[in-house]
């Protein structure tokens, strides 16, 4: 089969051939249709992940057929349902198991699920791993509900993406943060009611002023503009983190997490109860991922690319059957 | 009556008559048998409140007695039993409404429970505030059981030692932190397991290689030290926040916060129903608040002294009767 892979550690991926997968036991062969990227691949090609090997096909999102039935693949494996935390044998496809970026993939049958019938390959493509992600900071770790004004940092990503989807789907009021204007009124597209340049001067206190105080912030950036949530978040506010692409945190006051008694609380990934209720959920609301571009397998390193550029404003798909 | 006031704003406290307080309806008259001190306290004096006006009798922690009856008083008033934060109108004895260090005292007949029979009266005026917000920080917030291991930083402090005593009597292993190895001994003497002390380099390593790491942590002091105490939580673990004496967070990682799925919470007082949980559990378990010094009301002002100097180990009680 054709594959795309990291073939030496600190190189570029290559698509090329590769050996079929074997069903060992439990596991099912499933034909992919389409993928799609993570920031998680990227890192792993710029050797920023631990417990690297190579070969390794990457790839966590994957959708395709299995004996005639569409099917998108559960990307996490090991963690059942604890809501607070994965086990330390949680691991996520495209390492250390191969991924989905080739026309064939063995996984475990109980990853497989029905794919949700009002998504295209592309869009199914582009769910799981944010889809999940968002999820779970959202409705498990957020707790969000229609009554919960939100706030959703460093919108264009998938996982921010996903999330302002889904919270719009929850019937709550969605706010917007980004250093891109443009990005800011697509969100607003999307049913974002309005956001804030986090560029510009004192944008914590214009976004106040226009929006009032947040009961459920989701962010990934952390860094020094993390202490300026604090002061937008209503009292029992929760603060979901699930990255940190701007580094530590800091002058971040306990006067204002003890008085306003504030949650700021970590989240990463999903367990297969988020899953599954992610599914149902994106079904039931008719809730369709956003896709920033489509790259054949073939192409899939500019895929790599345009990731690493931070460009985006939605999923980056590879395609196989193109 | 005699009372221990703040008659003009900046200045000690002074020890004089007051007029007599007057039961306005649904208020009782308690006679006042013994008080205790909170930081709140000292920092009225030091006009670091909002809304101080005077004169003003101080005080949050109060028993006496009521027709006879051996009564403790409910330092606040306003919140219920709302688990996630407390209203606006929200407010503690001893300001905005004349306190605890006066012979009587006027309050609403709804904040009057019975004494805990096995207090001295000492000793049940040291319970109150710290106790309430002990109890909520590590029970409404921190969710303790007796499988978690707890560290409680800053040990000395009247909310910290009560979250001890607390900690000790659910049966959970409990550590703390101090700059004083003498107050690491005392904490040891009350049940703590062990204690690092927090002014010697690499504390937190030395801490985690003998304890393991921890599923609660209670702080109070915020800082630079906040940082490293994410590095000793296990998976899943809650960090209680109530206090930042020693001001700013700064270096906190966001990926530990987000890969532990940690959760960092504010925590402030308590509510009536965890005021009423309070004392059936200190009932049950038989705790008694370690009292550090006691003074007469007429020498007030030298217990507010000893308050600032920080020195004290536990509740810094005025004898009514002495």
């Amino acid at each position: 089969m054709k594959a795309l892979y990291l073939k030496e550690r600190k190189q570029p991926v290559v698509y090329a051939d590769f050996d079929d997968p074997q069903a060992k036991e439990g596991e099912v062969i499933v034909e992919v249709k389409a993928a799609a990227l993570n920031h998680r691949d990227v890192y792993i090609t710029q050797d920023l992940y631990p417990g690297i090997t190579t070969p390794m096909i990457l790839g966590s999102d994957g959708v395709g057929t299995l004996d005639g039935k569409e099917v998108i693949l559960n990307p996490g494996e090991g963690w059942k349902d604890n809501p607070a935390y994965a086990p330390l044998n949680y691991t996520i496809l495209g390492l250390p198991k191969f991924g989905t970026f080739a026309e064939k993939i063995a996984i475990n049958a109980d990853r497989v699920h029905e794919k949700p019938a009002h998504l295209s390959w592309q869009e199914a493509a582009a769910l799981p791993l944010a889809g999940v992600t968002a999820y779970r900071a959202l409705f498990t770790r957020g707790q969000i509900n229609a009554n919960k004004k939100v706030l959703i940092t460093g919108i264009g990503g998938g996982v921010a993406l996903t999330a302002l989807q889904l919270a719009v789907a929850v019937g709550s009021e969605v706010w917007v943060t980004s250093g891109s204007n443009e990005k800011i009124e697509k969100a607003m597209a999307l049913g974002a009611k309005g956001g804030a340049n986090y560029k510009e001067d004192n944008w914590h206190k214009d976004l106040a002023g226009r929006a009032g105080v947040f009961d459920l912030v989701i962010d990934s950036a952390g860094g020094d503009g993390f202490a300026q949530l604090l002061k937008v978040c209503n009292f029992g506010a929760n603060i979901v983190t699930y990255g940190g692409t701007r580094g530590k945190v800091n002058g971040l006051s306990p006067q204002i997490i003890f008085w306003k008694q504030l949650n700021i609380m970590g989240s990463t990934m999903g367990n297969d109860q988020e899953f599954a209720d992610l599914l149902a959920f994106v079904a039931e609301k008719k809730v369709k991922p956003v896709i920033d571009a489509v790259f054949s397998l073939e192409e899939g390193a500019k895929a790599f690319e345009r990731m690493d550029q931070g460009l985006q404003f939605g999923k980056i798909v590879l395609d196989v059957n193109i």
